[in-house]
């Protein structure tokens, strides 16, 4: 199946059980409104479709996997909501539309990223295709790459490192957890599920580790010469709130170098692992090239 | 065992469980030491001692329910941070201390309580003392009962009656989810690891709704009658705020019977359980007549 077809047909799935969950919320209206705004909001689904390109790859069948692919993408739309609210990036505009906060308020803003961070556990506890050590073992893994030793610890880490001298290695490291954590479940929470040997979760650890970097160069460059129509968000504002990036340190041309550096080292990696890995190549690619 | 004794013991081991688990989470340093400075900051761990009381009413080991009791204590700080932040209540003190964000700034409370809300699900899957099926079942209830549909979305309830007009049923409906539904967790988890029917937990339910109201009766009261030097708060808060309250609505008089009254309520489902629930009726007992 070529990329475009695979993205429809598990974009689809995802988006389906994803709102259907939220759905659910249903106890306080303006929560559920906040959560649905957010998750509709856009968005390429970026995570979940390299996780069930992973699974693909491992020859198993995809819907195993659709749960936990939502689950993944209800925390990493809780991480956007959080991450825009004044204390933290302070930013009105996501995807070209306002942000949570500036539609629903600070206070919504916040219990709807608690909510997600707390209720996206229960769509894997609820797929019935899972045995009960993997639903364990899976949120065991997506609580680590989120909670303080992953995801949300970068973003501290982050925040700390705001407006500070800092050199190119703690800028990796923050991108390794900020942006890399989530990108590694993508890449591990498959092998979990096709119960693989730990070998092969090292290796994928390790891919990760790469995309997630390229990720966030490809991020930083668009920041700079990116074009707000299409990318939705201010162009510079990196710049203008003294964010250190890989294009503040290395120049927009060594930080395109260093992006295909860490593009190709984990597409070495992955290719020795001799999976079924067209789709994930061509997300991979689809992350450095993408425009927004 | 007495309660005083019973709480000791089980302050301490759910202390250490806590303690140690937030030692684990040193990626970045500052939001450990924010994490650490909520959980220490005083706080009666009314609920895992309830919980814990609950196993022991149903002649079980506690030693099964220390880190299913840990992991609802880290939930209950995580929505003590993020209740007190000013987009929410704006509180600059809590048990006596500074807030949270007054010490570590808002962005890094609201990463503290992010971590609590999804690192707290992995001691119980960290336990060794349960059946996989036993730890889902848990951390399902837990999801629930904190979360949108739980007492996140109480919170959202509250704020979005906030200075209205409401009436006391609606009051009470904010009540169920914000406060009642940790205590229904308290209550129904001991069921889940002792293995007891639908119907039992029914009871529980019944009986967890009658102590939160009675629960959150009480800390309205404190909030007029209370001793600022005792409960840590400013007294008539909730006046100075314009929050509806039990006493808003019924008057002091009132308000002591309609707490009485679902105190009572609450006691005549427990016994009917026959269950050894000494020790859950003296917290039950220390719950109503708390002057903190």
């Amino acid at each position: 199946m070529e990329l475009s077809a695979f993205s429809n047909h598990c974009r689809a799935k995802i988006d389906q059980v994803c709102i259907d969950f939220i759905n659910q919320l249903n106890l306080a209206n303006t929560l559920k409104a906040s959560i649905l705004y957010s998750y509709t909001a856009g968005g390429k689904r970026i995570r979940p479709l390299l996780l069930l390109a992973m699974v693909q790859a491992f020859n198993e069948d995809i819907n195993k996997a659709i749960n936990t692919a939502a689950s993944l993408e209800l925390i990493h739309t809780s991480s956007l909501i959080h991450d825009d609210l004044p204390a933290m990036d302070n930013d009105d505009y996501r995807r070209g539309k306002l942000t949570n906060h500036k539609i629903y308020g600070e206070a919504t803003a916040i219990l709807a990223g608690d909510s997600l961070l707390v209720n996206s556990f229960q769509l894997i506890i609820q797929d019935d295709k899972l045995t009960p050590l993997t639903k364990l073992a899976l949120i065991d893994k997506l609580a680590n790459c989120t909670g303080a030793n992953g995801m949300i610890g970068g973003q501290q880490l982050d925040i700390e490192n705001d407006n500070q001298a800092l050199n190119i290695e703690t800028l990796k490291k923050i991108n390794l957890y900020k942006t890399g954590k989530l990108i590694e479940f993508s890449l591990v929470a498959p092998a979990i599920i096709c119960n693989q040997d730990n070998e092969i979760i090292l290796q994928l650890e390790q891919i990760s580790f790469h995309i997630g970097i390229a990720f966030q160069i490809q991020d930083d460059i668009l920041d700079v010469i990116g074009n707000k129509s299409i990318t939705g968000k201010s162009t510079n504002s990196d710049n203008k709130n003294n964010k250190v990036t890989y294009v503040s340190f290395l120049g927009i041309n060594k930080a395109k170098q260093e992006l295909i550096f860490h593009f190709e080292q984990a597409l070495n990696i992955l290719r020795r692992l001799n999976l079924h890995s067209e789709l994930v190549e061509a997300i991979f690619n689809l992350i450095i090239k993408r425009d927004k």
